[in-house]
């Protein structure tokens, strides 16, 4: 097409998980969390839908803004709010990212770092884990962007929050720490943004939340990288139903404690189940687990979902392939390892 | 920042009309619907928000193209679903754009066509309309992508989509027409898009459908930039209660048609009732009214903020300055021109 920019015909784009529409399958393909999300959610959107829709919301969300910032102790202009952490993330590569501007993340990874420099057509390098699971020393180097998922998917392991601070401080761009599943780990890097401006945090409430349905994450970030996101977003980026759903959500920190509890519970038996059928599995601090074999394992996760159970497939060349299996409730689990048994 | 790119420093944003917590204030300066959206966009929302909001929402919004497909008489492959249709004009600047890309828009119009291109850091030209309303010959001569608001906004007066397709074919990019406000208009491009692949047009709920807090906006395009616009934007656009109500707003055109009627009507009034008050006004086709006078207004909107009665000024320059008073209920438009007496 003459009038799109050359880099993007040869553009694939990101292929999300599958969305099958059907309710009868065991979906442990997104790293959805399988249990609803607090009532308290459900009626704040209740109001909101009954109060001025007609109106445009507040374009900075800053009733989320004052209740995030009581949670996690920082002051609210360091939080601002995006239509889910994807968008954050893409714009923080459009904000420092010229067509020359480098973008970097390790591998094996979420495979949306590398798609969003395919989308804006500036460049990309993978550096990969080293075998300790730590990052490499020259990780940020030559990088505008440098995105960590932490914990990191489809591994499930961590790099140490002082570690990454080091990395930051050592950067000449942007250090950013994709904490969506940081809400099942022992540590977070939220509590460290005050100590360099080049380390910037995102979250999402799509997982330990579990709205994925409502589209809502947020960054923390120091000032400086906070005016320049607000004054690149759309003005009215987050609508009024999901700024007063996570805000419900931000504040009802048991009902996530008591999510995240179970969740962790289930994982562990799927990390000590998952071997006798031999399959290799990483200590995860996420809510989901990974899991390797010598063979391949793309004819099991064929056979699994032939009898409804999706689980991801995801193939990383040389950095190895494997299953990501999330956590689903206790009878979904039974149900994959019921199959499993059957493929495997 | 020297981490941000250089454009961004000088960068000040699209600034949006007030939006004061206020309610007792009379707004009338964001051309939001007076009225409230159809009860069965609540009923719809409601039902999403019970309804597995742990899960990711359909990535390509299905429900709403089928029922925007039917509406307008299109096919569903030609809808494409935003967070707003400023997301849809974004991702358009980004699509084609190169950081020495043209973007070009008439003067005097919606001020985000000049922000966009500043915030993505490529060129823009402002292409003033002709005495007689319609637009230039060279209106799209160099630009890799031309917006134009028809209706336009803050004059209300509209090109006829005849000459806007005729300027689509003789352009080598895309020629965007942003019907935000085209459910107030007599004629519109839809019917057109098949006759020029250049030719997009943009749609919103947040004026017509009174849903500016649900952040949901349409595009219809031929296939070959859908296909592109679908592999850019963020996998899961739209969230799941602002597609259910969408698709239910779209759906009942009958409480739309109800909310158009009483608006134009009291559109009407403001028109009638401004001249005698000195102002000269531009025949609207939208939900607002352009309010000039050869003096400066700029004291008489201060004078009405103090009052509690909100407009908007805006001062296009060379091209003049002015009043856009949005369209509320007639309660509203009583008590604006009764400050009005006193203060014009």
């Amino acid at each position: 097409m003459s009038y799109f920019q050359p880099h993007l015909d040869a553009l694939r784009g990101y292929v999300p998980g599958l969305q099958p529409k059907r309710t009868d399958l065991v979906k442990l393909n997104t790293n959805e969390c399988p249990y609803p999300p607090s009532p308290k959610v459900i009626e704040a959107i209740e109001r909101a839908a009954r109060n001025r829709l007609n109106r445009y919301p507040d374009p900075h969300a800053r009733e989320f803004s004052q209740a995030a910032s009581e949670t996690f102790g920082v002051d609210p202009e360091w939080v601002v709010a995006f239509n889910g952490s994807d968008e954050a993330l893409m714009l923080l590569v459009r904000a420092c990212c010229g067509s020359e501007g480098l973008v970097t993340a390790p591998t094996p990874t979420y495979l949306l770092y590398r798609v969003l420099p395919e989308i804006h057509g500036c460049r990309f390098s993978e550096r990969a884990y080293r075998a300790d699971g730590d990052l490499p020393d020259d990780f940020c180097d030559g990088a505008k962007v440098s995105f960590v998922a932490n914990p990191n998917s489809p591994t499930g392991h961590t790099v140490s929050p002082r570690r990454l601070l080091e990395l930051a401080k050592g950067a000449k761009g942007l250090l950013v720490i994709d904490e969506a599943y940081a809400d099942f780990a022992e540590e977070n890097c939220i509590p460290l943004v005050a100590d360099c401006e080049r380390l910037v945090v995102s979250r999402t409430l799509s997982k330990a939340y579990a709205l994925a349905g409502l589209r809502f994450g947020f960054v923390v970030c120091q000032p400086a990288v906070g005016a320049t996101l607000r004054k690149m977003k759309d003005s009215y980026n987050c609508d009024a139903l999901s700024i007063a759903g996570a805000t419900a959500a931000i504040r009802d920190q048991e009902w996530l404690r008591e999510n995240v509890r179970r969740m962790k519970a289930t994982r562990d038996r799927i990390q000590r189940d998952l071997p006798p059928l031999g399959f290799r599995v990483t200590p995860s601090q996420s809510n989901f687990v990974w899991a390797q074999r010598d063979e391949p394992v793309k004819p099991i996760y064929d056979a699994l979902a032939e009898r409804g159970v999706y689980v991801r497939f995801l193939d990383y060349g040389p950095h190895g392939q494997g299953l990501r299996i999330s956590v689903g409730t206790d009878a979904e689990v039974h149900r994959f390892f019921e199959e499993l048994r059957q493929v495997a």
